[in-house]
């Protein structure tokens, strides 16, 4: 059974996408801490971030970097915080959540956002 | 003015270091948000995590798996998470938190431990 994500990166399942490269795919959380969350996720389906190979996990985060400075250039906000938990998919992720303060970094804040205003900011970020 | 960070890295300030090598340092945060909750930092001095440079921000990730990995053999949880503010301190640093539950993942559950304490957990990670 494909997880979620791989579900999502096949198209079966849609997301808001905000960048994409051969090996990595980067779409709005559905439940944002705030506005521009975003959740990057390597193609290939592997559980626990720290189980990709060194290469694989250097690759995830210099995309993470990319999508991040993209994120930056159009959501108002202090810095790109990064927060991985991965208890919830069993594929790897790693959440980038625009932030004001550390307080904001929680999932305590997610709310959840609709298709319509997903797709705004989805758009904004592809455009950066 | 050198960051806290290079201070301890200097041996200015005293840490409860759990792990080392050339370029990182890895050390128990004081107001751990559950036990064996870690530092990870580059020896560089650079404010923000995605200003590192692609060599060194792999460089990074990867020690921070060699220090997680070493977590997860000695402290009892379900993941080693991952948090990225940095608004506290301008120099980049990853915290590495075990938890239980997604919901473990939040700066709100931090507490102050005893030096007694967290030597005790530093000598069990480092050893692991």
């Amino acid at each position: 059974m494909p997880s979620l994500f791989t579900r999502i990166i096949n198209g079966e399942i849609p997301c808001h996408k905000v960048h994409e490269d051969d090996a990595h795919l980067a779409f709005l959380d559905i439940r944002p801490i705030s506005q521009g969350h975003t959740l990057v996720v390597p193609k290939v389906e592997v559980d626990y971030i720290f189980d990709l190979d060194e290469n694989q996990l250097a690759a995830l985060m210099a995309f993470a970097r990319q999508t991040a400075v993209k994120i930056k250039k159009v959501i108002s906000c202090q810095r790109i915080g990064i927060m991985v938990a991965g208890l919830e998919v069993a594929h790897a992720h790693v959440h980038l959540v625009p932030i004001l303060s550390t307080g904001d970094l929680t999932f305590a804040k997610a709310r959840p956002a609709s298709s319509q205003e997903l797709e705004i900011v989805a758009q904004k970020i592809r455009a950066a």
